[in-house]
């Protein structure tokens, strides 16, 4: 069986425009689950499933409050993604760096050639 | 339909370990679909559907050399998700300013009263 890691949870959860608007309206305020599911046009049931996912993810917690489930940011932040996304760029930096000294050196040689 | 963004589809395509091992692998150089296949264990077929999501992000591309196909790393960077973190986090940011602002100013109040 295939185990998800936090970063995978947390890519999963975010590659859904719904889920990303979720995180968004949280960061202003807490929110029952038709608070957020009325702007965004969808059901209850589709609403909760996003949330599921979002929880899943540990990004966003929920409290059972008489009826309504409320919802909040969770503790989880985006550290893991922010860090592989990091050193994913600075990989492709050194490439570009080494691209260039190839470049050069083959200028300096044609140079010399000429 | 669901019409899936280029933001949406790179944050799926960063959502599996290998998919994210196999850019890092092109990061250092272009490779075949069997050299993909071989050190991640596991078949050619997996590995055509990992690139093939990959492929559909743009952030690789591929090429038919003879009977292999070489990937290597597509144009897209990693910009629109890492726009989207970027603004998130400043959300966040400010967020617990506001909460820091909310504490001082309840701390002065309770000092005054002590």
């Amino acid at each position: 069986m295939v185990q998800y890691s936090p970063t995978d949870r947390t890519f999963a959860a975010l590659a859904d425009p719904t889920r990303r608007g979720v995180l968004e309206r949280l960061g202003r305020r807490s929110a029952t689950i038709s608070e957020l599911a009325e702007p965004f046009g969808i059901s209850l049931t589709g609403m909760k499933k996003h949330v599921r996912v979002l929880e899943d993810a540990e990004l966003v917690t929920t409290e059972k409050v008489g009826r309504a489930r409320r919802c909040s940011l969770g503790r989880r932040r985006l550290d893991e993604i922010e860090d592989w996304i990091e050193s994913y760029r600075r990989m492709l930096d050194e490439r570009l760096d080494r691209f260039g000294e190839l470049l050069e050196r083959n200028e300096t040689r044609e140079g010399s050639q000429g």
